[in-house]
C-alpha cells in the first residue's frame, strides 16, 4: 500500500470526523436547539462546510489521489474501490469554490428559517425573495458541477443525493410510473368505495405510551439504543452517524398510526447506517451509497414489511396492549385497512404509497424548470396548483398545504426528491428477492419478528456501502436492473387481490 | 483597520466557530449521547482541535499577526485589546505540536470514560495506567508551553484556564486563607453544635416539580430559554456558547437542596457568558475572561446571593408552594439553616463555602506535585487520605469517595482546581462592591428578584470580557486587588454573627 493512499486515508479520516460533527449538531439544531442559536449554528456548519473543502480540493490532495492512482495495482480492491470514491467526491468539490460552499450553507440556512415562519403564517410572498437568492446560488454551483461532471446542471444536483443517477432513467422510471399509476389509483379507490371504510380509533393516545410502543418496536426491528437514540422534532428525520444515529419521530394524540410508521420508516435508515462496514466507516466507499438506496431502506421497512398483513395483524394486537384498548376497531382487519387506505391528498408526508410517487413527479418537473431556468420562484405557486390538479386531482387551498410544505427546497435540496420514489421501486424489488431468498421472512413478520429480513438486508445491501454503483447493487441484490415492475404488481396485488 | 488585521479577524472567528462546533459536542456528549458513541465522539473533537491549531500555528497567521501590530496605530483600543489576546493564545498553541494536541485529545477521551466505570467500581488500580499516560502526556504539554511562556510547567497549565494567574499570587492567597480557616470551620462548628441542626425536609420530592422550580428560579434570576437550555447530566455543568448556554444539573428526589443550587451556580455561568458583548462574541477579546472570573460569577449567584438570609427567606415560601409542602421545617429559618450547615466532609461538590477551599488547596498541592514529577500516579490515594486527614480531619474509606471522586485530572484538567477558590474569593469582593453601589440588592433579593445584581455585574465584570486581565478587571470593580478579607469578613459575618 502507497504511502500517498494512507495519507489520503488520513484525510478522508480527518473530513469525515468533521461531517460526522456537522450530522450531530443539524441533529441538535432540529431537536434542542433554542431558536436564539440559530445564527451561530448557521455560522458553525458553514464553517464545518468549508473545512472539508479546503481538505478536498487541496492541491495536494489532488496530488496524492494521482499518485495513488498511479500505484493503483498494490491496492486490495475494496482501496481501489475506496479511491474511485475518493476520486468522485474531489470532482463535485473542485467544481464549487469555497466561497461559494459557504455562501450556499449560509443562504439556505437563513431560507430554512424564513421557510418556517413563512409556512406557519401561509405567506409564500415571505419567502420567495430568500428562496430566489438560494435558487440562483444553487443554479451556480449545478452549472459548475455540470461543467466538471460532463452533466446537465439539474443531474449534476442529482448526483450528489444519488451518484450516478441520470436524468435519462429517471424519465424512463417515471414515464412507466405516468402510464399505469393514475389508473391504477381509481381502480384501487373503485374498490375501497365498495368495502367498509377502516376506523380511526379514537384517543387519546398519550405521547407516553407512544413513545414506548415506538421504542419497543426499534429493538424489536434491531435498533441498539447504545449506538443511537428515538426524539422528537417538528418532521421525522434519520440523523446522525452510524455509530450514533439518531432518529425522530413527532406524536399526534388523536392518531397514533403517522408516528409509529414514521420510526420504523427511520429505523430503516438507521439499519443501513450501521450496518455499514465498520472498519471503512471513516472512508468514502464505507459510506452509505446513496438516497436511493437509503430510501429503499427505509420504505423496505415502513411499506413492505410494516404494512403487509402478516405484520399489521401482529401489530394490532400490540396496539391493544400498549393502549389499553378494545372493541372492533382494534381488529386487524380494520388496522390493515387503515394503513392501506389509498385516496389523492395535498400532502407528501402522509400520502399513501399509491399516489406517493405523482407527489415526487410534480416536484421533480418543477425542480427541472427551476433549475434550467424556464421558471421563476414567484411562479411555483400556480404552478404547483395547476400540477397537483393535474396529476392528483385535488388543489391546495393555500400555499402552507401547496409549494410551502417540504423543507428541501428552502434548505437547498434540488435533486433529492426523485430518490423517494427510485427508493420505493428499490424497495419493492428488493423485498420480492428477499422473500424468495428467504421464505420464512413473512412468517417472522407474522410474530413481530425481524431476523432473516435484516440478515438479507446486511449481507445485499448494508455491507456493499459504497463499493458499486446504485444500479449494479440493485442488480446484484435483486437479479435486474431498476424497473416498475415488481412495484406495480406489489401495489396491484396488495390493493386489488388482498 | 489594516488588510492583516481583518484578515486576522475573519480567522479567528473561524476558529470560534470551531470550538462552538466542539462545545456543543461536548455537551451532547455529557447529556445526549449514548455509550456506544464515544470513540467517534473523540475523535471528532480531537480532529477539531486539531484544526484550529493548524489555524492558529499557520506561519501566515504568523505574518498576520506581525503585520497587523506593526500598523496597530490605526487600531481602536478594543481592536488592540484583540490583538493581544490572538497573540496571547497564538504563543500557546505555538509551543504544543500538532501531534501532542491529538494524543492529547485522545488520552483524556479514554481516561475520562475510564474514569467513569473506576469511580463506579471503586478501582483506582484500573485508572492509574490511563492517568499515568495521560499525565505524561500533560507534562510534555506543560514543559512545552512553560519555555514559550517563561513560566514553570504547572503555571502553564494554570495559565491555559486563568491567563495571567501566577502560583507565587495563588501561594499569597491560599497562605493566607490556610492561616484563618481551619481555626473558623472550627469556630463555626461550634456555634452551629450550640444551636438546632436543622432538618432536611422529608422527600419525595418528584423531578417533575423539581424542574419546574428550577426553571423558573433561572427566568427569575434572568437565564433566557430563547438562548438556552436546562437538562440533566451526570454533573452540573455550563457548556455551549454565548449564544446558546447549555447548563445542566441532576435530580435527587430525596433531597431538593443541592441540584436546586446547582441550577443557581451554573445559571451564574450562563449569564456571564450571555452578557459578553455580542459585536465580539467570535473574536478572543470577546471571550470570558478566565476561570477565576467565571467562577466568581456562578459563585457569586450561589453562594453570595442565594445564600443570603435575604433570599433564602423569599425562596422557603417559594419551595412550599413549589412542593405543596408545609410544617416547620418549611421555615425560612430552616432553610436557612440548612443551606449554611458547615461540617468538613469527603465530597468537594457537596462542600460548604467554608471548608470548600480546604478541598481545592489539597488538590493544588497533589497537582502541582504530579506536573513536577515529584508524586507518581500510583502514589495518589495515599498522598489524598493523609491530605484529606490533615486539612480536613476526615479520612475517606475508599477511592469513590476520595481521589477518584473528580472528573478534572481524568479529563486532562491539571491547573484548574485554583480557579475555584480564586473565583470563592473574587466573588466575595464583587458582591461587596455591588451591595454598597446598588443597596437595593439585598432588598430585592428579599423578593427573589435579581435586577440590580444583574445590571452591577454586566456593567463591571461581563461586557469586560477579556479586554484587560483578571487582576485589573477585579480591581477596576472592586477597587482593591484581590485579597481574603473580604471572603473572611463574609465567612464570620454569616456564620458567626448572622
Amino acid at each position: 500500500m502507497s504511502a500517498a493512499y494512507t495519507e489520503l486515508q488520513d484525510r478522508f479520516a480527518r473530513m469525515s470526523a468533521i461531517s460526522g460533527a456537522q450530522s450531530m449538531l443539524s441533529w441538535d439544531q432540529a431537536t434542542m436547539m433554542p431558536a436564539g442559536g440559530a445564527p451561530v449554528r448557521s455560522r458553525q456548519l458553514a464553517v464545518l462546510s468549508v473545512l472539508q473543502h479546503d481538505i478536498l480540493t487541496a492541491p495536494e490532495t489532488g496530488g496524492l489521489l494521482d499518485r495513488a492512482t498511479a500505484a493503483a495495482g498494490e491496492l486490495t480492491s475494496m482501496q481501489r474501490a475506496n479511491l474511485n470514491e475518493m476520486h468522485r467526491v474531489r470532482i463535485h468539490a473542485c467544481a464549487v469554490p469555497a466561497s461559494l460552499v459557504e455562501a450556499l450553507s449560509h443562504a439556505s440556512a437563513k431560507c430554512e428559517i424564513t421557510w418556517r415562519s413563512a409556512r406557519a403564517d401561509n405567506d409564500f410572498a415571505a419567502l420567495s425573495p430568500k428562496l430566489t437568492e438560494l435558487v440562483s446560488l444553487v443554479r451556480e454551483s449545478a452549472a459548475a458541477r455540470a461543467d466538471a461532471l460532463g452533466v446537465t446542471p439539474y443531474e449534476a444536483l442529482v448526483d450528489l443525493y444519488d451518484p450516478g443517477s441520470r436524468v435519462a432513467e429517471i424519465d424512463r422510471l417515471f414515464g412507466e410510473l405516468q402510464a399505469f399509476l393514475p389508473d391504477l389509483v381509481l381502480r384501487i379507490m373503485d374498490k375501497q368505495a365498495s368495502v367498509t371504510k377502516p376506523v380511526l380509533p379514537t384517543g387519546p393516545f398519550p405521547v407516553k405510551a407512544q413513545e414506548q410502543l415506538a421504542r419497543a418496536l426499534m429493538q424489536r426491528i434491531g435498533f441498539d439504543f447504545t449506538h443511537g437514540r428515538l426524539d422528537t422534532s417538528h418532521h421525522p428525520f434519520s440523523g446522525g452517524v452510524p455509530e450514533d444515529c439518531r432518529i425522530t419521530t413527532r406524536y399526534d394524540t388523536q392518531d397514533f398510526t403517522s408516528s409509529l410508521m414514521a420510526v420504523i420508516h427511520e429505523t430503516g435508515h438507521a439499519l443501513y447506517e450501521r450496518g455499514l462496514p465498520l472498519e471503512w466507516v471513516d472512508q468514502p466507499v464505507g459510506r452509505a451509497r446513496g438516497m436511493t438506496v437509503h430510501e429503499s431502506q427505509s420504505l423496505l421497512y415502513e411499506m413492505q414489511a410494516a404494512r403487509s398483513k402478516e405484520f399489521l395483524g401482529w401489530l394490532s394486537a400490540e396496539l391493544r396492549v400498549s393502549f389499553e384498548a378494545s372493541g372492533p376497531q382494534w381488529d386487524g382487519t380494520n388496522i390493515t385497512a387503515l394503513y392501506r387506505n389509498v385516496a389523492p391528498s395535498l400532502i407528501r408526508v402522509d400520502a399513501d404509497e399509491v399516489t406517493y410517487p405523482l407527489h415526487i413527479m410534480l416536484r421533480y418537473e418543477l425542480e427541472r424548470a427551476l433549475i434550467d431556468g424556464s421558471m421563476k420562484v414567484s411562479d411555483l405557486p400556480a404552478a404547483w396548483n395547476e400540477g397537483m390538479r393535474q396529476r392528483l386531482g385535488v388543489t391546495p387551498g393555500d400555499d402552507a398545504t401547496g409549494c410551502l410544505q417540504d423543507i428541501h427546497w428552502p434548505s437547498g435540496a434540488f435533486g433529492y426528491f426523485p430518490s423517494y420514489t427510485l427508493g420505493a421501486l428499490t424497495a419493492a424489488q428488493m423485498f420480492r428477492s428477499a422473500c424468495i431468498a428467504e421464505p420464512d421472512i413473512l412468517t417472522e413478520l407474522a410474530r413481530g419478528r425481524f431476523g432473516r429480513l435484516n440478515i438479507w438486508l446486511r449481507d445485499n445491501v448494508h455491507r456493499k456501502a459504497s463499493i458499486c454503483s446504485t444500479p449494479e447493487l440493485i442488480e446484484q441484490a435483486t437479479g435486474q436492473i431498476l424497473g416498475t415492475a415488481t412495484f406495480r404488481a406489489h401495489l396491484e396485488q396488495r390493493y386489488l387481490l388482498d
